[in-house]
Order: structure tokens, then C-alpha cells, then sequence
């Protein structure tokens, strides 16, 4: 995608370039969207907003409250609608960070016990380093360094992937513990924090907890439920996690005979509007009074953060733009790189923490909008089809008006021609399956072309690209320090469990984590992951090689967690997962073939498309249309769901719709009746191990004969697979 | 099955003959089975001891200690042994069941004001009840009443299912409510019982009895796990649910410090051997003290009990003995009936509350030995055909060692010829098969006939049908009395978890159930239902029908619970669901065709056999072999597994392994190349609504052309439909 190059400015020149051509449409695309913006909004408003007032929560604890809530509400708020405004990928979504509440906290306990510094001058001190983090990032986005995003393969995006998984669930078991303890702000003599109420504060913390993370986890999975009409499968699918969040709260309101106030443990902050809350926004004035000892000093801590937003900032905007999404328009890694430093000082002015691009909410942001994207598509050519159909159209006519359809969908860049890379598939299997049913010229009806289930096999997965839901999250994070008396209704414990119900969120897709199940899965039944949506390396590459290679990055990752466990040394963890950018293209060759590390670890470029699944034949010719109608009835966004939550990079669009399989023998009767027309919730081997990719036969196409010798590699235990 | 005969003692007669014929191989069949015995013995054990535990606690309460854990507890193991030795039908289970507890408080509300009768001389009074009780019974068994038993059809027993699942929900929610109360025998002054202890020992109930509900649900699917070893996750699965009791009484021991004595609360009971356990056992010496007007007056709540055991102990017997398991050996209704009123005058001699046939335990039972009995032919078969096949022998042969091998597995009766039913099948498939590959004679290998997989697809859903496991579970429930101790460390919130577990376990295969389910299924999704294992009155009755019937069935249930509720009319709960089979006599037929009648309702010898279902196309011919044997890694009890939770009395074996297909048009080759060999996990459509039941062409027989019209009744919305 992107060249190295190093010639100062160029990488921002053409980020600015490439991002206003397209930025009107960013605003128009949108409004147009109408209110359905909402459902992506509010489900990123919740993720961004909760760790960040949690996060708030451990930073007042950890520097006795010179810093709280309030203020990381704020700079998430102001930084993210600068970014929306003015960023330039607007699917990267911003927000304090767990390691920045780490860097924070480790300054705040070498400033506090130094007499010139102290807790007073903190934010003055933080201010230095603030604008020398920005110094450094301005160099490197000049310089640059973003080029290099490439060499960013897989192994490290996904580790740090997994770590932040692992720091949200070591916070909501900690959490979870502390419910137990007595916390330490409090009057340890008060009724609520006597032994006999902490274990019932405990136990019911445990309640809650539970009841959130389960409840949210399976209401993401509504839209596949048996139960209930589809909106409001949907809306539970879209809402779900907010709604429980608020049920959880109304909950723990419940007990109330003899509970002490206190229990359950709820959100503690100050209100935005009582006396000391504003002390930090004058901070500059205090800048000039720091020693110039600590003004040059502030440049240590500042490299180190500054190679931390280095590297998560442009990890988090790699991850928000993964292949398989189809983005149309540009990224803009040195550009916002360089907006992250002008961020990082007006934050460090004012007194608050900075912010800067966040995982795992960036890709759930991405996700969130290709639903998104995928409802108005369907529901646009639904409509097309339906009058074309009405107006006794042939197949051709049909098609014609999908197209223009789907091009006025498409977003009108001046750099690229609007591809009809979707509906192609389209063309060329329905006029093959008019040609086996009769005249082309023919009127068509719903037999021919089932409108609800064959448009859903057609339609690429594309994202909303717009700036208007990160705009409207940042508000209403930033409406957050407003609704400050109503947030801290909700208790700790509920908290907890969104932090684990996060991190088990980002785990589907993550290679990495599937690799880890792919190990502990017993060898008679690795035949379930062939069957269902799997990436290359499955089928390519021996299982010992996955497995040494698992193990290694596992155990990275587990030094990469100890590490953040040492008090000082701590903050350099993002140092030892930059060191995997050399380890992979210098050691890692010498251990493993080329082909096989390719596959278990490509760069974006040299991927290969995922191998395509659960296409089921259907028998019934066009007489069947009955029943593909009712199977046809399965939530277009249920189908969606399960391509977005596959592996990063792995997923192309390569279920061609229709395709004509040829059974050897058949007569030619016979070759058009079976149709590939349903993929999804019937898993069948047999495809599976037929080549159907590109490297082995034809896209798409069935090769009966032929089994693939990838297959063998995972059915290692072949008794019985000797030829009759 | 039985015919309607009023003959005085025919029916015992009958029973008699029939079951000693086989009683020899009752026993020699149990004790073959080896070690394998142990697992269902060890889960009815546990299913068996634990809802009689906590009803011993409820009496226990409510009879002011006149009988305790340890009466209900010996109750069980004494009727039990000597059910298994010398009963008719091995597979019923019997226990002291909740109706015995509701009648047992209602007759102790009665006795314990009257000033001739109290307290002391309760249990006298009781075994006069008994005695009229065995009186009724034994007039009920010889006159033949239970050749009535045909009249109880599903829509009685399972109504009755489905409210013990109500009754055993009901004391789950209510044991845990009443957790967070004071419990009335305890000194409401001590540290435990603070209302903030209170608090936390509900929470904490809270926490363990959802843990065990959820890891217990989970751990009875082990089979289908994906990770850990297949011996691992057969274990779990077999005795998973015992071991989640153990995990999570350990648990319950983790929170020390502080935390007073008496939090979680444990199971409550003297010890045997304390002072005063005793007093029961001499109460025939008291029984000539009870006043005359009060000996004649225990025949009131006597003719309830007898109602209620000859309802409760016949459905119970019918539901441990449904068609689709294939039992070998006769049932014994009339001789059973007898002996309970035998072992009811035993109990209330010895004044311990009389057991009778349970629900669930005895359908769980069967369904236990079923999967074991699959275990071991599995076993026995795949070891001669290993064998045969490795002396190259051919197809014919093949199939000759395997018949004769399934033949020595057979029960070998009397009065019934062994079948070769499920093996007959396979004889056919494969020599059709061996025809079109080449020579019937020829060396057979894997290829053709993949031992693990098409044995699993042969064998036919039987039971080892023997004594030993019920009665050594019955003497292990004897051996709870000694191990009073050990079981009061179980705290009660784990009680309450495990009888929302046995309330849940219940409802899969109840068809009821499954109607009430499908009423709130979305009319989109209904095709789901299809996919699966369904029963014919999905596609041949009419939802409105459907609909109607159900609603007519829960309204009497809740009529039913409710009259639970009332203290006194509650005992006549067992007259309403009795009032049933007149109802559907006479009633309902007036309200609804017979045909949806018996569809919806059949009395077992007029079902319609069940619609067969997952059966996927292999499309691979004679070189798909290395897939089929992959895909034949699948646990054959995981497949056994969703064929007995299926609903009672509709599944047949009917999925004949291997059945050629003729697709209209196909040359005869193409006849026999697509084979039907994997029935489980692939759902399909397309087979579901071509008549695959005898009503709608040929059994197995897949007519690709025409659409049944059974097809039609579910997909009510068709719109897309019209034939192109």
C-alpha cells in the first residue's frame, strides 16, 4: 500500500491530498445514512466511554486525585471531535488509554516525593513533557516513520491486540477483587466497608458482573436468535450492550431493606461543576515555575510515550482499515500522526491526560459501519429489484438497474473509478442461469431471482466511510462530564464485567487467539474448524509449524505482560513490541519456511485470500425456490456478523453467488441444476477440500476429482483415506 | 401394546411370566457391562439422592423434625433394592417425589391439632394411611387398571412432565429467595443471620447455584467440545454434573476469613446415629393407639395417595420405556402397581414416607443406559469388522462377522426371535454400494466400508436394559445415610442450582415444550425448527392448530400448577391431569381433525414415525472416503446424544445409513453415485421437504422433483414461491 519513503513532508502532502477529495462526501455520506447512524454511534459511545471513566477512576486513585474522571472524559471529548473534524482517517477512534494511565501514573510518583515538583507542579511538569512528546511526534510524521506501517505484519498488531485484551480482563478481575477489600479513599469505619457488608458488596459485585458480561455477549448474537420479530432482533443486536448496562444498574437498585448506601460500590467522581474540579485548565500559567532541570528531564518520559502513540496510534488506524473491509478512500497515517502531536500539546496545556487512537474500539468501529453499510445497500437494491420485477423486466434489464443502483451507492471519488466489483458475480451467474432455464429476454420473476436471498449473496462487505458517528460519539462523550450525576449510577461491578465483555469481544478474528484454540483442540476434531470459515494457514501450513510459531507469540506475549507488571520498566513494553518488527523479518525466516511464515504471518500485500465456506448445493433446480425463500429469511446482518468477526486480512468475498458445479458424468442437464446458492449456516467439508482457491483450480469453481493435497495436512490421521 | 383387560390378576399374571423370562439376563446383562455401568449409575445416583436430600429438609421443616433427611433418604434405598431385585420393570426409578412431600405436610397440618392424634402420634396415623393406600393399590393392580395405560397419551404425560419441571423450578426459586431470609429452626440472634451476613449469604447463594446451573448445562455437552481429548470429554459428560457438585461445595469452603460459621448454609440433618433418629422405626407398636375414627378417616388421604402413585408410578414406568428406544423386554405395569402398594405398607410401618416412580429420573435413566448400550456395540462391532477387514475379507463376509457379532450382543429371549433390524440396512446399502464400485467378492477396505463411521450410522438406539444399575444407585442412596457427614458439606444454594438444572434437563424432548417454543418463534425463523430433528405435526398440522392446541395445554398446566398452590384441594392435583384422557377422548376431538389430533397427540401405537433429519448428500463418491473418515471422528455418543433428547415417541431409526438417491434425469450411473451417509450435523432443507416419511413416497427414497405439501403448512409467508 504505502512506499517507503523518507522525504520529509511527502507522507503528509499526500495523506492531505488523498483525504480532501474525499472529505465533502465524508460529511454527506452520513447525514444521507439518517438516523440508522445511531446504532454504530451508540455502541462505540459506550465502548469508548466506559473504560475511559473507569480509567479516570484508577488515575484519581493513583495520583490522589489531581487527575479524575472528568478530565479523561474531556480530552477523549475534545480530542476526538478535533480528530473527526479535522483528522484524517475518520474510522479511528481516539481516547485515553490503559497505557497512558500507566505513563501518567508512574510520573506522578517520581514527581510527588521531589520538593521543587511536588503534587502541585504535576500537571505543570506533564505539560513539559507533553510538548516534548509532540516535538518528537512532529519529527516523526515529517520524517516519515508511518511508511514502515507494512512491516507491521500481523504477529505484532495481533499481540498487542491480545495484550490489551489481557490488560481490560486483568482490570475487571482486579476490579472484581477490590469489590472484597476496603478501597482505600474511603472511611474504612463506615457501615458499608464492615467485613460482613464487604462480603455481600463482594458477592453481589460477582452477581452483576456475570449478569452483564453474559447478558451482552449473547445479546450481540441476537440477530441469529429463533425468538422474537426481526427489528427487535435487531435493535437487541445493535442496542443490546447499552440496554443491559442500564438493566444491570436498575438491578442493583433493587436491594434495599437494610443495605447500607454503598452497596453495591458505584462510579466515584467529582462533579464537573463543584469548587476545584477547574483547577487543572490554567495549568500553563504554572508552566514557566517548573526548574529547568525537570523541563529537560520531561524529555525522557517523552520519548517513551511518544514511541508508545508511535506505534498504537498508527496500529489502532491499521487496524480500523483491514483489507477484507474494501475502504475506498485513502488512510492517513502521517497526517494524523502529526494532528496527534498538536492533540498531545493542547491536552498537555490544559492539564489533562492526552489521548490517541484506541484498540479494540477503532476495529469495532469499522465493524460497526459495514453493518451499517451493508443494511442500506440491501435495503436500496432490495427496493431496485422489487420494481424492476414489477415492471416485467428481463434478466438483463435487472441487472442493469441493480448496477446503476449500486453505483449511485457508491461513494464518487475523483481518484478511482466506482467499481462494480460486486455486483459482476451477479451478471455473469444469472445470465448463465437464464441460459439454462430459457430466453434471457424473459421476464423475471422471484423464482429466477430471489430478491431477499440472492442480493445478499451478492453484496460486498463495504464500510460506511464517514466522519459523522465519530463526531457524534465525541459529543456525547463529551455530554458524558455533563451527565456526570447520572454515570455515577452505575455500580463498579457492572463496569468489571464490560471490561471482560470487551476483551472477549476482540477476541474472535484475532488469528492469533484462534491459533492458541487451535492448539488445545483435540486432533479428531480440527475437522470442525475446516468447516467452518477458516484462514489459509489452516490447510497450508503443518501443524507443527503452527504450533511452534503459536508458541513463540504466545510466550512474547506473556513477556510483554510481565513487563508491564514492573513498576519502572514497565512503560517500555511498547519498545519490545516494536523489536518484533526486526525479529519477524530478520529471525523468524530462519526458523520457519518462507511459504509457511507467508501464511501464518502475511503483510497486507502478500496476502492470501481466505479459503471460502459453508456453501451448501442446493438440489431442488428452480423448483425450489419455495424453500430458498424461507432459508432466505436468515437476518442479512446475522450473515454479516460472522464475516466481520473472521480473521483481519483473511476474508475476501470470493462466495461468486452462482456457480454452476459439474458433476463428472453428468449430462448437461444435470451441470446447471445444482446451484451454489446458500452459503452460510451449513458447513460441508467436501468444498472444503476441493481447491477453491485461487492457488488450487478456479475461483469458485467445484473440481469434484481433484482433492486438494491441502486437505491432508490436518487430518493427520488419515486411516482409512487410502483409494478403493 | 397392552390390551384393555379387566380379568382379575390377569395383567400381574402377564407381567409376571413375561419378566421372568428375562430375569436371568437382567442380571448376567448388567454385570458384562464392566466399570461402564458406573457412569449412569453414578448420575441417577446423584439425580436420585439429591432432590430427596432437600425434600427430607422440606419435610423436615414442615413436620416440626418429625421426619428428616434420613427418613426419606432410607425410604429411597430401601424401595429402590427392593424394586431392582424383585420389581417388574428395572428401568423405573423410585424416590420419595414431591407430591409424597406436599401430602405428607398436609397431613401433618391436619394431625398435629387434633389432641388424640398430635404430633407424637403422626407417624402411627400415617402408616394407617399407608395400609388403606396399599389396600387401593392392590385392588387397582389386580383388576387390571393399568391396562388403561394407552389413554395416557402425550399430551398427560408430558403436561405431568412438564409441571414436576415447574415444581422442581418453583423450589429453585424458592430455596434461593429464601436464602436471603432467616431460616425459621435457627437462632435469629447468631453473627450469620445479621441482616448484613443475610445479604451476603444470598449473594453468595446466588453465585453457587448459577455456577453449578451453567457449568452443569455445559458440562453434559461435553461430547461436542471441540478441545481436550475425546476420553476427557466423555468423562465430563458422564459425570460432569456430580463433579460440579463437588467443585462447587469446594468452593463454597474458599471465603475464610471473617466470614462467620453457618455462611453458605449447608445441608441441614441429624446424623443417623444421633438420639433420636431412631423413634420412627418402632412406630408399628404405636399404630394400635390411634383412635378408631381416625383409622377409618385415613382413607380419605389414602384414596388421594392411591390416585396419585397410580398415575405418578404408570407414567412414570411409560415414560422410562418410550418406543423409539427399542426395548427388548416386556413392561410391567399391573406387577409393579402391586409391589408399590407392597413397599407403601413396608415405608408406613417403619413410618418413613412411602417412594413410587419418579419423573425425571426414570425417563434420565433410560436415557443414560441407552447411551451406554451405544458405547458398548460400537465397541464390539468396530473391533470385528477391524478384524474382518485385516483378513481381507470381502463385503458379504464383512457383513456376516459383524451380524453375527451384533447377534451375540442381543438379548436372547424366549418369546422373541432376535432381530437383526438394525443391521438389515447395512446389508443391503452395502452390497448396492459394492455393486457399483465392482465386485461384491472383492477384499473390502476402508474405502468402501470406514469402519468408525458407517458403524456408528448402523447401529440402532437400544438399551441396556438390566437391574444392576439401579440397584447398586439405590444402594449408594443407602449409603447416604452413613454419609450424612460428607453431605451436609453441600451447601443448599448448590441444591437449588441442581434442581434448576434437573427442571431444564427435562424439558428437551418434551413436546410440549417445543410447541410452546415454537409459538414464539418468529414466523421467519420457523425454518429453523425444519432444519433440525423435528416431529411430523410440525409440517402436517397447520400452525393455527398448533397454536390452539398448545395454548389449550398451557392454560391446563398453569391450571394445574396453580391448584398446587392451594393448601388443602392442592392434593388433587393428580385427578386434574387424570381428567385428561376423558378430555382428550371426548373433548377435544370436537375442537380439532383427528388427523392434526394425531399428529399433535398420538397415543404410542398410532404415531406417525418421526421425519428423519440431517442427512447431507455426499457428493464424493468412492474418493470422498478421506473426507467421510475425517468427518466420522464425530463422538458417536455426541450423535446418540441429540437422538435421545429428541421428543418421545416419534424417532425412529428410519435414516437407513446408506440409500441411493435417484435424481430425476440422471443416467444410471449417476443413481448410485451421490450416497446419503452423514446424518448429524448438516442441517439441509432441501431433504426435510421431500417425503421422506412413509405417508410421502418411498422410506428413504430422496423425489427431487416433487415439493410435498407438508412443506407448505410452515412457510406461511411464501412469498417468492410462484413456480418459474
Amino acid at each position: 500500500m504505502l512506499e517507503e519513503t523518507f522525504v520529509p513532508f511527502r507522507g503528509i502532502k499526500n495523506d492531505l491530498q488523498g483525504r480532501l477529495l474525499c472529505y465533502k462526501q465524508d460529511w454527506a455520506s452520513g447525514f444521507c445514512a439518517g438516523f440508522r447512524i445511531l446504532a454504530p454511534t451508540t455502541y462505540i459511545f459506550f465502548a469508548s466511554a466506559i473504560p475511559v471513566i473507569s480509567f479516570g477512576e484508577q488515575l484519581e486513585r493513583n495520583t490522589n486525585g489531581t487527575i479524575t474522571a472528568v478530565q479523561t472524559l474531556a480530552s477523549t471529548a475534545l480530542c476526538g471531535i478535533i480528530h473527526s473534524i479535522i483528522g484524517g482517517q475518520p474510522l479511528l477512534i481516539l481516547g485515553v488509554a490503559e497505557p497512558t494511565v500507566l505513563m501518567y501514573t508512574f510520573m506522578f510518583d517520581f514527581a510527588k516525593d521531589r520538593e521543587d515538583l511536588g503534587q502541585k507542579r504535576f500537571l505543570a511538569w506533564t505539560g513539559w513533557v507533553c510538548v516534548w512528546t509532540a516535538f518528537l511526534l512532529f519529527l516523526l510524521a515529517i520524517l516519515g516513520a508511518c511508511s514502515i506501517i507494512n512491516r507491521f505484519t500481523r504477529i505484532a498488531g495481533e499481540l498487542f491486540g491480545l495484550l490489551i485484551a489481557m490488560l481490560f480482563m486483568q482490570q475487571a478481575i482486579r476490579g472484581l477483587v477490590d469489590e472484597f477489600g476496603i478501597p482505600e479513599r474511603e472511611n474504612p469505619k463506615q457501615t458499608a466497608l464492615l467485613p460482613s457488608w464487604r462480603f455481600g458488596n463482594g458477592m453481589f459485585a460477582l452477581v452483576l458482573s456475570f449478569a452483564l458480561l453474559l447478558t451482552a455477549l449473547r445479546s450481540r448474537k441476537a440477530r441469529s436468535w429463533r425468538y422474537g420479530t426481526g427489528w427487535l432482533r435487531g435493535f437487541i443486536a445493535d442496542y443490546g450492550v447499552p440496554v443491559m448496562v442500564v438493566v444491570w444498574t436498575a438491578v442493583s437498585y433493587i436491594p434495599v431493606n437494610d443495605v447500607p448506601k454503598g452497596i453495591p460500590r458505584r462510579l466515584f467522581s467529582p462533579n464537573p461543576w463543584s469548587s476545584g474540579a477547574y483547577s487543572n485548565w490554567t495549568v500553563i500559567k504554572d508552566m514557566g515555575n517548573v526548574p529547568l532541570l525537570y523541563i529537560i528531564g520531561a524529555f525522557i518520559p517523552a520519548t517513551m510515550i511518544a514511541v508508545l502513540y508511535y506505534f498504537d496510534h498508527s496500529v489502532a488506524s491499521q487496524l480500523a482499515q483491514p483489507q477484507e473491509f474494501n475502504l475506498k478512500k485513502p488512510p492517513s497515517f502521517h497526517y494524523d500522526l502529526l494532528l496527534l502531536g498538536f492533540l498531545v500539546i493542547l491536552c498537555g496545556l490544559v492539564g489533562i491526560p492526552p489521548s490517541n487512537g484506541v484498540i479494540p474500539q477503532s476495529p469495532m468501529h469499522t465493524k460497526s459501519l459495514a453493518t451499517l453499510k451493508h443494511q442500506l445497500l440491501r435495503h436500496k437494491l432490495v427496493a431496485t429489484a422489487r420494481k424492476s420485477i414489477s415492471k416485467n423486466s428481463s434478466l438483463g434489464q435487472l441487472y442493469g438497474s441493480m448496477q446503476e443502483a449500486y453505483n449511485q451507492m457508491q461513494t464518487p471519488l475523483v481518484y478511482q473509478t466506482p467499481s462494480a466489483l460486486g455486483l459482476k458475480d451477479l451478471k455473469e451467474s444469472t445470465i448463465q442461469l437464464a441460459s439454462t432455464t430459457g430466453n434471457i429476454d424473459a421476464p423475471v420473476d422471484e423464482s429466477v431471482f430471489d430478491v431477499e436471498k440472492d442480493i445478499d449473496d451478492l453484496l460486498p462487505v463495504e464500510v460506511k466511510e464517514q466522519r459523522l458517528s465519530n463526531l457524534l460519539q465525541s459529543v456525547m462523550v463529551g455530554g458524558c462530564v455533563a451527565a456526570m450525576p447520572l454515570l455515577k449510577k452505575i455500580p463498579t461491578s457492572v463496569l468489571w464485567g464490560y471490561f471482560a465483555f470487551m476483551a472477549i469481544e476482540s477476541l474472535p478474528g484475532n488469528q492469533c487467539w484462534e491459533r492458541i484454540l487451535l492448539l488445545f483442540t483435540a486432533p479428531s476434531r480440527r475437522y470442525k474448524v475446516l468447516e467452518k470459515c477458516h484462514a489459509t494457514f489452516v490447510e497450508t501450513v503443518p501443524f507443527k509449524a503452527i504450533a511452534t510459531f503459536t508458541i513463540f507469540q504466545t510466550a512474547y506475549l506473556l513477556v510483554c505482560f510481565g513487563i508491564t507488571w514492573i513498576p519502572i520498566a514497565g512503560v517500555l513494553f511498547p519498545l519490545l513490541i516494536m523489536l518484533l518488527v526486526p525479529v519477524r523479518q530478520y529471525v523468524l525466516p530462519k526458523f520457519f519456511k518462507a511459504d509457511h511464515l507467508q501464511d501464518l504471518d502475511a503483510a497486507e500485500y502478500e496476502e492470501a485470500p481466505a479459503l471460502p465456506y459453508n456453501i451448501t448445493i442446493n438440489e431442488g433446480g428452480p423448483n425450489a425456490s419455495g424453500m430458498r425463500t424461507r432459508s432466505g429469511h436468515r437476518d442479512s446482518g446475522e450473515i454479516l456478523d460472522e464475516i466481520i468477526t473472521r480473521s483481519r486480512g483473511e476474508i475476501r468475498h470470493t462466495y461468486s453467488p452462482k456457480v454452476t458445479s459439474s458433476i463428472p458424468g453428468d449430462d448437461s442437464k444435470n451441470v446447471a441444476s445444482p446451484q451454489i446458492s446458500e452459503r452460510a449456516y451449513s458447513p460441508r467439508v467436501s468444498e472444503l477440500r476441493t481447491g477453491q482457491s485461487p492457488k488450487f483450480g478456479g475461483k469458485g469453481l467445484i473440481s469434484k476429482e481433484t482433492p486438494s493435497p491441502r486437505a491432508s495436512t490436518l487430518g493427520q490421521s488419515s486411516h482409512g483415506s487410502t483409494p478403493g
